[in-house]
Order: C-alpha cells, then structure tokens, then sequence
C-alpha cells in the first residue's frame, strides 16, 4: 500500500462521537447542584470528552505533550528574529527540562514526547526520537517546502506517534512544535487554506522588527505566489509552503482521531495545523479541544476558521506546546466537575448525609 | 476605638508593592530561554507575585477559598429564580465536598473556610464559620440592606478572616460566596460605584426568564432611588443597597493587601466587592488577580470598572468561589516558570549540562 493509501486509511477509519454517552454526560451535568449549563465551557468540555471516550465520567490518566521539531529553509531568507541552530538548541533544552513547556508539564504532570522531523543537525540525544525526514525543507520562497510524498511521510509519522503514545499508556494528548521560521510557513499554510491576506496572517513571530515584518510579508507573498498551493488538497499546501512539524502536528491531531483520545491544541502554528487535519477529514475536529488565544496575530484568524475559541487569554506566543498543560488543568476541572459534584438528590439537607463530609488530603474544611 | 476607626486604620496600613523585587522579577524572566514576554500574562503575573512577597521568586503554598454565606431582604420581591433556603443548603453542602467550588478545590489542593455573614436560619455546624451579623440583610426595594455600622462590621469581619487566615498559614486567598439574590445586589452596588445603567448592570442570574429579568431591573431601580447611596462612600453602598457577603468580599481583599498575600477574584459579585474595595483604597487592587471572565452580564462592566482583565474564559457563572482554584493553577504555572525556566547562560549546548537531565516522578521525556 502506498504511503497516501495509507494516510487515507487512516482518515477513513475515524468515528464520530459517541451520542450515547454525550447524553448520558449531559443528563448527569443537568442533575448536579447547580444553575443548568453555570459550569460553562467546563460542562462543554466534559460532554465532549463523554462523546470520545465513550464513558459518561472521562478519567484522563497518563498525559503528554508531542513536540515535532524541525527546521524551515525559509530562514535563508531573514525572516525570523532567532539564528536556525535555536531549533536544535531548545530542542536539546525540552529533554533537560529547562523550556517553558517542560517546566510546565513537570508542574501538570505531563510527559514530553520530543520528535526530530527534520532538525539541521546531528542530533544525538536517545531522549529526542529520531523520526527526521531529512534536515530542514527548502526555502519556500524559491520552491517548493517538500515533496508530495514527504508531506504524506510527515502527516503519517505524526499518527503513528500517537499510536505508539497510546499503545504506552498516554489517554490525553497535546500537540506543539519547536521550528525556527515557523511562523512564517503557518502563515503561509493559513493563507492557502482560508484565502485571507498574507498582512493579516503574518504576525512578528518571536520579535521581528518592523522592517523585518515587512520583509516577511513580501517573502509569504513570493513563496504562495510561485508555488501555487492546491488550496483544495491541504497535503499539497503543507507540502508546498508548510514545513515537517506542520505536517507532523497534523497528523497528531489525525492520529488522535483515530486512536479516540482528546487532543489539545497549542498556539499559532499548533492551530494552522489543527485547521489542515481537518480539511483532510472535519471529524477530526471533535476530539480537538483549543487551549490559549495566542498573541501571534494570525493565531485568532486561524482559531476563527477552525471555529474554536480557545478558553485562556494569556497573552502567550511561546510555543513549545506551553499552553497543553495549563489546558490539561482544565480538562482536569471539567472531569471532576462531572465526577464530584453532588446531585439535587443528594444535596437535600438529610441528617444521613451530614456525616459524609468528604475532607481528606487535599480537602479541608477549616474549622 | 469606633469599628470605623478600627477599619481606616487597616486600610492606612495598606502598602505598595515592593519596586525591588518587581525590578529582579523582571530582571530573572528577561535572562530565561524564550523570546522577551512571550509568556504573556504568566510573566505578568510572576512579576505582581515578586512585589508582594517581596520575593523573585513567589511560593504560594497554602492556598484557600473564603466562601461568605449571607441571605438578602430583597429577595422577597421575587428577584431570584432560586428560593432563599438554597443559601443555607448549599452552604451546607460546601463543607459535604459536593458543590462545584469543594470538587474543584479537591481537584487543586485548595482548602475552604466557610463563613456565614447572615444566613437567614439557624446553622449548627461546626464546619460553618459563625460571623453573622444579623439573619438577612432588609429589602433593598423597601429601605437600606443594613446600618452603616453593620457595613463596616461587615468588613472588618472579612478582613479579620483573612488575618486569621494568614496566620494559619494560608498565603494564597481566594475570594466566594453564597447568596440567594445577591446578583441583584450586587448589579445595584455596580451601578452605584460607576453611573452605568441598570439594564447594563443587571443579568439573568442563575436562570431568570425574561418577564421576571424585567422586574428584577425595576427592583433594583427603585433600591437606588429610594436609598440614594452616597456614590463617593463606597461603605454607604454597601450599606443602602449591597449585602453582607458583598460586604464581607470587600474585607476579604482589604484584609489579603493588609496581610501582604495575592488574593484570587471570583466572578460577577467578587469583582463588584473588589470594587468596592479598590475605591476604599486603590492600593488593594496591587494585591488582586482576577481569574474568570463570568457569563452573568454586568460581570464585563464591573471588570472594567476595576481595570482587570480576567485570563479564564470559560463562560462560567456559578459564583461559590468556583473560578479561583483553576486561577490557583494559573498562578502555579507563573510562580514555575520564573522559578524553574533555564536561563540563556545554561541553555548553551555544552557537555556538561547534557547529564543533567532533570527527570523525575512529574516529568518524563518517553524514550
């Protein structure tokens, strides 16, 4: 079977929600001690995690945040603020522990999956996967990022990371990514996919200067323009004007659709290739919940086609997949809210019950 | 010494933020591997921490939510959807672990001290902290919720719990309450402190149709014409037309600026009381976080008033407290990245540094 066989296999295969259990969540939400729908985007949040897992309390258990690193030949052409070997540098810096997303995730309990799609360099470092499709695409501004068939090779080794994450026990994932470059070639994939304007797409990444910001206007507009993305076959965009950690973190989000577990978004690249998976299959979709509003600008144009409104307002345009675990945090809320609460049943004040109090470790009720 | 005197003296000894520690904060952020403020708000946060404590890097330890129960006159004029016994039931049930704060405290090792300010019946419970000051405040749409002298009991009572508190250990705060009505006091209190609209100020609470959402509007403009609080007192407000738990929410963040701690907002009535405190003294907004952008509809314009813009938008509007401990897990996050992140100087690949990987129970980068 040839590796496009493939990918579409795996698109074929995904289900949709679980209406069953979706119901089952909402009719237990509707029987907690509380206003109907008060909880907000928590009830949300926890009946569509009924609807993917099947289970009308979702325990999440084991976490992890997938990062595809890889690097952009675009860089050639001056438009990002940081020289390309950063993305091996703060790559090394995920397994040490040191970034924002792993100081983070020690702090939620997440795991790093760390992934070299196609760093620029030797990497030697058993903690990094080595999953590389070659080191760095080419410069989009004079060609093409990859080929067809590597745009496939990258969505499918995305999946399979999550297969094989899901396989070791993981039941909630997030996706983010470490690419010098990257926000160039995300704006250059949101443009070819939504038809907005490169000025609106582009935003100043980790801290272009004006002038630079111009520059990198002109060199999304070149690279769109001589490429000539199929806009109708997302492959082909990632392939043209994306990048290998685009196309990977696409293929987490598939891959969480096939495996059905829920999937966490990062910020502006994580949501062009959140908005690419599910192009190539709208289903996708469901088991993708949004984290932060990112600050890089053509973040809420990305998360306004995809039709999420992410929940924090941080400010953040970090990266890394720093958002997952604070989302996690909130994922956490939700299951508990569904899980804990008590019921207008249990809630009448009946001497039986006033014995039940529930303190404990983590629980105090201060005298 | 009168109680008012007693409470401009707690207010007088209010002091700024410590400007050193703000500066080093600042310093360490800038030397950590990212991209100058690109972990927005969470560096802001790290930062307001650092003046408070008067320490770079804030530990916050223990943490709770001050849960002020209290019954309100006006409910009698049918303002609310709930009836008014639901404040002495679900007080009871904060301290049986089943309503949405204590399952979200579980959840985020928050502890919660409970407080009745004027629960309308006869609480026995050892669990429920006795402050009232008298069994419901009067019907604001009749005459004033209570004497000036009960306001400023009222006050000085939250502060003296968060006192308490601290010394107990507690140095993070977060502020709740419980109030059948309260949506309605707390939309006149709004429009008093600020001149903004009734129709403005005034939500559907907990699930008001809208004939009754009509005459809660009338209801609230008859308590201001017939009260005419002093519009420059803000005790006078709460006086005439707040209520015990509004009141006692104003002492919970005087008192957490006069103890030195962060002190978390709630939703739509936290923030009115905290507006009401910010205009007894402007220094007390230094030592406030706010966490949730509330659903209830004068909640964006009492935010606004107090120049706070909340990170949490998950459409919420339960109140009991239940927005600070996902705020706890906000500031978590802060207080990990200023004290955790590598800085530039380590995060130069180099041999030494590589064997000093810093896995652990929490952390794993899967091989």
């Amino acid at each position: 079977m040839s590796s496009l066989n493939n990918l579409k296999d795996y698109l074929s295969q995904i289900k949709g929600l679980d209406t069953g259990a979706i119901a089952k969540a909402q009719e237990r939400l509707d029987s907690l001690t509380k206003p109907p729908g008060s909880l907000g985007k928590l009830e949300d949040i926890a009946v569509r995690l009924a609807g993917i897992s099947g289970k009308t309390v979702y325990d999440s258990g084991k976490r992890c945040v997938i990062i595809m690193s890889s690097d952009n030949g675009v860089v050639e052409e001056g438009v990002a603020s940081a020289p390309q070997a950063v993305t091996h540098v703060m790559t090394e810096n995920f397994t040490r522990g040191l970034t924002g997303v792993a100081v983070l995730a020690r702090q939620f309990n997440t795991d790093l999956i760390v992934v070299d799609m196609g760093i620029n360099a030797d990497v030697n470092n058993p903690l990094i996967k080595n999953k590389k499709i070659r080191k760095s695409t080419w410069n989009i501004a004079k060609r093409e990022a990859m080929s067809y068939d590597e745009a496939v090779q990258a969505i499918i080794t995305g999946i399979e990371t999550v297969v094989e994450a899901v396989k070791d026990g993981y039941t909630l994932i997030g996706a983010g990514e470490m690419g010098i470059g990257n926000t160039t070639t995300s704006a250059a994939v949101l443009c070819a996919l939504t038809g907005i304007s490169v000025e609106l797409a582009a935003g100043k990444g980790a801290g272009l200067k004006e002038e630079a910001y111009r520059h990198k206007i002109k060199v999304i507009q070149t690279a769109l323009d001589i490429n000539k993305p199929d806009t109708s076959d997302p492959v082909d965009v990632l392939a043209k004007v994306g990048g290998f950690d685009i196309a990977a973190l696409a293929g987490v989000y598939i891959g969480s659709a096939f495996m059905g577990v829920p999937v966490v978004i990062d910020g502006f690249i994580s949501t062009v290739a959140a908005l690419a998976a599910s192009r190539l299959n709208p289903l996708v979709k469901e088991y993708m919940f949004a984290s932060h509003a990112s600050y890089e600008q053509g973040s809420a144009h990305a998360a306004a086609a995809l039709g999420i409104e992410p929940p924090l307002h941080l400010n953040m345009r970090l990266g890394e997949g720093s958002g997952c675990p604070l989302m996690f945090a909130v994922i956490d809320a939700a299951s508990t809210v569904i899980r804990d609460m008590g019921t207008f049943e249990q809630a009448n004040i009946d001497e039986k019950y006033l014995d039940e109090v529930k303190e404990g470790d983590n629980f105090t009720v201060v005298k």
